[in-house]
């Protein structure tokens, strides 16, 4: 059944998706919201009158209480949702409580715990492989075997909308004899999906494949600024430190797993067999369609449905040296590439290392573009389901 | 002047140490105290009593609230600190609050934001790469250039006393074609300082070197657990992960950086010079000894004044790319090392890779084995400080 709520029915903002943001309204506090077509459904107040029982999660200016409930509140709240927001009975209570999205700010929806980033698209590992090492074997030897990953950042990640200053820092062109400071001259963006965790664990427990979704409670769109030349010079031998280190960004709205339902696919496929614990069940991937708008225009349009690595092996893989969870950590896919040129989720990719400009005939990020990424997944109601698009405007170095 | 607390006059733990705890006792909530002898002072009914303005950070159950009042409200509480515990006349006020340390429980002093660990030692980084890339020179081009780091994960950073559980992940032989998953056979050790941060800054911000100690609080040491098997395996390209994530342990006892001002040493020197971003005044380094101590024998003794980069030059590294800092946030030196084979700070080092066994016949860390790292430094009253120790016993795989 379709939505009840003005223009929502048959759009991108159904009832199959209902993605949880944190948003605030003038001086007002800020607090839990859901998206309904171009609304924003203040909870708080609906949950607290029909007495909820987690009412007070949504008053919260932090997804995270309602993530640490876990997924059988997760699942029962997403219900009651569809309920108000489908069944015309409720527009009474509810309707007082819907807010243009255009009149609301959108926050930081969570508050990072860990932030990790893994390298799960081939085409991607492949082409920074044979752009940094042309002479070598593009991928190491562990890529087949292990979905490669390692800490970022979490207290500089970001919600859309979010400036992105050009980094300073060390940089050394291959023919100098010793490096320089400066501002970033190959800055980048990575087109990824962040995988939002609630359900924490102890140290020593393993996640199985298997409890990806009684842990992970949604999905956001996460870019992954990168400053390529600080990143070269740095990253041999304790990986990327500083050229990721100075901003990540997420959309505003977190998907909830759920909404993927309709969404999944199989892999394309992992030769040789991983080992055991990272054995996964099929259909574990995404069929997500990513757009990359720079200054309003699609420049690349990666399929998340090429990814190599699944989400639940990823966090099968980060945990099985028992390392614990808290609610709010964020592991990211790596940037999405497809097999076309056209599919590629970096400029390093995009513009072959700097080598073969594209677009308006661009090699890397200039002082004020701005990138977004979009992104679209089937969804249960036979249309296509948006996810929260992520924003951010490069500012000049200071 | 000594402290009047019985057995704390010419003790490592007079009133030139004071370091900061969170202790709790029996059902009691765990609040802040202050070490003094062989006692705990129970801070916050003292500063209650004398309506001190930040009494209330004394009652959490985390240094956090502390440390986020930044350098000017950390040195008139020290000095506070210093007067109630060296003026005999303060003896009827504080006594009632002192504690046998025997008789409290250490808790997770800090709650950690974003971990970062360093690779700052010449010695440990040429042993490291001799022994790793025997055929190859031991330094990339970098590390004379900057303070090569990475973020590590903050979730399983635990105090000094938590058992340490051997890792299992992806291991694989050289001789072997593929990985297989076992626990860890290469268990091992770091013995480093960790540098807390209390004063937040900005996205944007860089923290020159001469503003170090408007920033960091204290010191701790810190034990960065290794599983040189599974690190060795997933470490290229983007660095040690899974072989470092499952634990890190840290000092209940934080010492202050004030408290380390007698022991403040000139840098080994540093060649070339570094960019002027990490110029620092001198003296930078610190003249800490350490002991690692295994099964109750001390089995090296790194010097912390070896170090060839200094704890400012770290802390501008990590934000000259305008990185923010917030309160919590954690960086380690990375393991330190000397330049004799019985100051190496690993047993990597200690055993060469495993082929030259050490101590009583032994290579890599054995299930029950106890490993402590204990150091002391010259403190303002002539004598010297004890940092806190930090203790882990390593548990079987599960």
């Amino acid at each position: 059944m379709n939505s009840w709520v003005d223009g929502a029915a048959g759009s991108s903002y159904d009832v199959d998706n209902l993605p949880y943001g944190v948003f605030s309204r003038g001086d007002e506090p800020a607090r839990v919201g859901v998206r309904i077509g171009d609304f924003v459904l203040d909870v708080a107040p609906v949950a607290a009158g029909e007495m909820l029982e987690s009412a007070h999660v949504f008053e919260a200016p932090s997804l995270n209480p309602l993530l640490a409930l876990g997924r059988p509140v997760w699942g029962s709240v997403r219900s009651w949702l569809v309920g108000l927001l489908s069944d015309e009975t409720e527009r009474d209570l509810v309707e007082p409580n819907l807010v243009p999205v255009d009149d609301v700010q959108l926050r930081m929806p969570f508050e990072v715990a860990d932030y990790v980033d893994f390298y799960c698209s081939l085409q991607h590992a492949t082409n920074v492989g044979r752009i940094f090492r042309p002479d070598q074997e593009p991928l190491k030897p562990n890529w087949h075997h292990l979905p490669v990953g390692y800490h970022g950042r979490a207290g500089t990640v970001v919600v859309s909308g979010s400036p992105v200053r050009r980094p300073r820092g060390q940089l050394k062109p291959a023919d100098a004899e010793s490096p320089t400071y400066g501002p970033s001259e190959r800055l980048d963006i990575e087109a990824e999906l962040g995988f939002l965790v609630g359900a924490p664990t102890a140290i020593g427990e393993q996640v199985p494949t298997s409890a990806f979704a009684d842990h992970v409670f949604g999905v956001t769109l996460l870019n992954d600024w990168s400053a390529r030349d600080i990143q070269a010079w740095e990253y041999v031998p304790l990986g990327p430190f500083l050229g990721k280190s100075f901003t990540t960004s997420v959309s505003g709205w977190v998907t909830p797993l759920a909404a993927l339902d309709a969404a999944r696919v199989e892999l394309p496929g992992q030769d040789p067999e991983p080992l055991p614990y990272l054995a996964v069940e099929q259909p574990a991937g995404y069929d997500i369609d990513i757009e990359v708008v720079l200054n309003g225009e699609v420049v690349s349009r990666p399929p998340y449905s090429a990814m190599y690595w699944a989400a639940a092996q990823m966090l099968a893989h980060l945990t099985v040296n028992g390392a614990s969870l808290r609610t709010g950590d964020l592991f990211a896919s790596g940037t999405v590439s497809g097999d076309d040129p056209g599919q590629r989720g970096s400029f390093l990719e995009l513009s072959w290392g700097g080598k073969e400009p594209f677009g308006d005939g661009r090699t890397f990020l200039r002082d004020g573009d701005e990138v977004s990424l979009r992104a679209t997944a089937p969804g249960s109601l036979g249309g296509r389901i948006a996810l929260g698009e992520v924003t951010g405007r490069i500012e000049p170095a200071e």
